[in-house]
């Protein structure tokens, strides 16, 4: 089969590989749909490290091939998602309820980041089939009302955004800012809106992608080449700040611009990956004095949740079509990661198919 | 009436002032017995800033001598506690449900810390008599059968200790780390021990305060001058770390003494006042994929919380006599601040008496 | 002034009333408009007692006429609502978040519906003036981009039908089901989609609130009339039943509908006020082995509550403007009582101007 | 292998069984000590019907014996214990955190009851030998330090009684009343006081189980052949009624006791198991206007709960052992059921050795 491997920083190149070996609690899936994340490209430029050979990608929509001999209640043929993070169900960590920390096999049964397999210490799925293990906790049959383009954002992108929603605690008529509004964030705007905060206010740098935010649920936008962020919000909020702010981008600077936003008792949400230190600033959160609430949200996954997301979107409460912006063969993936990684032509999201 | 004033950096001094006017929603109390906090010594070393002037304290015991021509519910002579914290109870922050940042007659009802009043924005209680503000909000009877130095403690440091394990959502069986074992850390270890922690890993450096909180609730306790608490508490839970950090000192070095024992998804309940920036160090937490949550708490305060603190001391499920370590006439009070500013002599807490 | 006075059952009547005193915590509140609930026709019809004298109505929304002594933060002549609840702030009840079993003034501060005062317990609104007690806790200002008419739904039914949705602890991509789409169960439908439920299924007899419903969120309706609402949401849901079921009627057959609708661990969050026992049939549910969670609230009140409601309704987010069929001058109070006790000309809110 | 088998009602009897097949997720489990619970005699007497042939039992402790071909994790000759509950860990109500309601296989995910398996739906573990399904999620290894006996308790009553003070959401300084203090009664007294309550009140008819009540928390016992228990406990109270009412002994008057003294937005946490339909006598929760909750759990399973329990018995800050009573060989199963059933000569759970 075809498939998109790390070979080392800078190049992910297609390679033939054979179609993988599944075990017992495992399926074979056959890839349709599929789309490169951001974190993709921190693994191109080699700012994530994954071993060199790894097949990339974790972001499925397919057919099941072949079912392990234990797995049931699946047929082949069905189609399916699996989310990015693909739980065990049986360690410590899912037990708790810590999906994204599962540690299945491992001496204590949590591992950072340890239900993050696919395109991550597993081969993942830009390619034409994918190994999804602990298949009975992870896959979950598509809808026939929706195609693959309406679902490929569950597995990865609208489930952390939705998380970070979630984590913010957001009450009926809060407020809440998101900063950046690239694929994760425009998913929490939508998920804030889901979550019925009354005034969302989308911070990015790109026109189109505010354009976005407003589509989505951002009843406010905030350029930051125009305007400070942290000073515009403060001013549509008359200096109170918000309830809850998310950070979606990943940098130092936005982590602490969404603590300069929060008011006294708030909530931030990140959803960012960072790859430096963070700081606190001295003020009412560093002094420890405001009751403030700091929450990190690795994408939740399992089929319990992807089932929830795909009937938000069956029920018509939720159109995200309008993010996938381009559309590529597997063949030409090279061009697809350099359109993405570039922020190219207004991209939000690339479809990539067989 | 005799009064413990902030002058300046370096000088508390006992003066002679007015026993203070109080208003229709406030109540005069006598006090019997008062204590000084840790932020006190803040206070007297100019690292907290307070108005020149200011009456400082804020753990009052005593007795209602008089009451707003609005208060109702009250008796003068009846013997009560106000909380270090006293909401408005109809601010927004107090009807969220966050009293420690009320900010009644601010513009958005919110404010930064507050809820502390007593000994930061109004006069305090190192003194013999206080004006308690919201009385109906934060007086709150003390049983017959206590005696002052048993609930003592109730308006600051139980309860902020108590935030501790309560905002880290210790589970039955958790395994909880409290860095620092001085007052606020030691009723940390007795609120993890009541919210059904397994294993309490108790942190210091002076023997006497680590055999106390074996006594409170400790099973394990860490010398930090003969091992790295980070690699003991590793030695201890066997590589797995712990489910809740608390920190009780208010250094970016326990900060992050903190993190570095958390499992994956684990909660840091920070109590700590910091006089610095804090760093994330790039780890699981900073790099935003480790599921954890740091939440931050001021003292809680109002009176239906006092009140349950003191029934659980009442009960007898908590004894908290043996952290009154040295007494002392208000008259001697600069005698109290030598000893407990530098923890001479064992000091835990010291009682102020008229 | 004017007020609808409850005389007897069956004889609610417009009588001549002075202006109310206030007290130093209260506000005298001139009614701009006014609304009537389906509790009132409760009291007319003798269901639910109240004094014979009392000035019925608990939805104001009207001009800020006087201040009390002790009011601060409010001006004369600010437009303003409060909740049908009216909290002290103050009570042991209030400060546990339980504002709407406020027993301020009682020996353990929690009261039974101690928080609903107006018209209950105290003169209420339907009226020409109105004293809210514990103004600063109670009265909010309204946007000024807001009609009266906008808002009217604020202090009860909208309140009510929110916390439906919010004590069912919907998620996102949940199901739920409402039963009864009169006010509060068109309102625990608003609330249903606002916290992100996909399938919400409206059940009623009268197709005009059955056409709301889905105006609202509904995205299945029932006639109860035509099929067995038990029967259709398990066809619907294909069997599995529902994850939260909302009863928004108050009578033992919807109640135990909505238990027979719930799927394992599911809540059922009731809303409706009942008068006759009610009964747990034999099932998962009464054999105390379904994990299932019964959930009832009186409507929240407190301006912090209130504040958010408006802003969802400011927002766009919401329109409650259809809900509001028919207008009355107080003068014919009685016309509108009449035409409301009996679902006449279908409707649903009736809106009262002096 | 030995077998107490079900075989018609009034009848258990041992008989002669294979050792059982294991697939490719069980594991096979060497019984060496396990127990009788209050629902195994409701399945002797007919009143909780399981199939005739089925071998009873549901709390297993024991030594590995062999494991299926897909299970990691554990090696042969381990000593372990599992949960009366055997999530598969995969269903959607597993993942949804609703372990004892798992429905894997089935069709939607959910099933009635569906976690629990050993001895209901599934031949369970009065036996020499237990097939463990979903092995991974469910087998716990017991700390060496822990005898048999010190954690027969864990897989059942241990687990639904500290549910009872969970589900009560109880808080530091609450009042908590725990209806019957038999096994499950107990070790719910011993949960509220390991979450903090001040207050707990054990009823009970025996003044052996009020003497164990006291000894594991309790401060206050009720013989409810003296006095009425609800006069009692609002005696006890002051007539302000306790914050948790928890019902462990499954009658409807016990659950309507527990309404009767609840306060004002008060949590009822129901643990027992009902035969007949439930009653909510019309009063304020009835009424549906006190803002209360009633919570029915099934015991929690799973190796992560059965690993916190374990520790806190590990830690010494529970012992349990003086509940085991009577010890009786597999061979006198008889024997032992008929002690255990008619509650003779002060027994509270008995221990059975093969």
């Amino acid at each position: 089969m075809k498939a998109a491997v790390f070979v080392e920083p800078g190049r992910i190149e297609l390679e033939e590989r054979p179609i993988p070996d599944i075990g017992p609690l495992d399926a074979l899936v056959r890839i349709t749909t599929t789309t490169i994340c951001g974190t993709d490209v921190h693994i191109l430029k080699g700012e994530y490290p994954v071993r060199s050979g790894l097949v990339v990608g974790h972001e499925p929509v397919g057919v099941i091939e072949k079912l392990g001999a234990v797995v049931q209640g699946y047929e082949e043929g069905q189609r399916v998602i699996a989310g990015a993070i693909t739980p065990s169900g049986h360690s410590y960590a899912s037990l708790a309820g810590c999906n994204a920390q599962c540690g299945a096999g491992t001496r204590h049964g949590f591992k950072p980041m340890g239900g993050w397999r696919l395109g991550n210490t597993i081969d993942g799925c830009q390619a034409e089939y994918v190994r999804v293990p602990d298949a009975m906790a992870n896959l979950e049959p598509v809808p026939d009302a929706l195609t693959d383009e309406q679902v490929l954002m569950c597995p990865d992108i609208l489930s952390t955004g939705f998380a970070g929603a979630e984590s913010g605690r957001i009450r009926i008529g809060d407020t809440v800012a998101v900063f950046a509004q690239g694929p994760i964030g425009l998913c929490a705007t939508a998920g804030a809106r889901l979550r019925g905060a009354s005034t969302i206010i989308g911070v990015d740098g790109l026109p189109d992608r505010l354009a976005m935010a407003r589509r989505l649920g951002a009843n406010h936008v905030i350029d930051f080449h125009q305007v400070d962020p942290v000073d515009e919000i403060l001013r549509i909020t008359d200096g109170r700040g918000v309830d809850v702010a998310i950070e979606a981008l990943g940098t130092p600077q936005t982590f602490e611009a969404c603590l300069r936003v929060l008011r006294p008792g708030g909530v931030l949400s990140s959803l960012g990956v960072y790859s430096s230190d963070l700081r606190l600033p001295l003020g009412p959160f560093a002094a420890g004095l405001g009751d403030h609430t700091i929450v990190t949200s690795l994408c939740p996954g399992g089929k319990e949740r992807m089932r929830r997301l795909m009937h938000v979107i069956a029920a018509g409460r939720l159109d995200l079509g309008p993010m996938v912006t381009h559309r590529f063969k597997l063949d030409d993936i090279r061009a697809a990661y350099d359109l993405f990684a570039h922020q190219r032509d207004g991209v939000l999201k690339v479809a990539l198919t067989p």
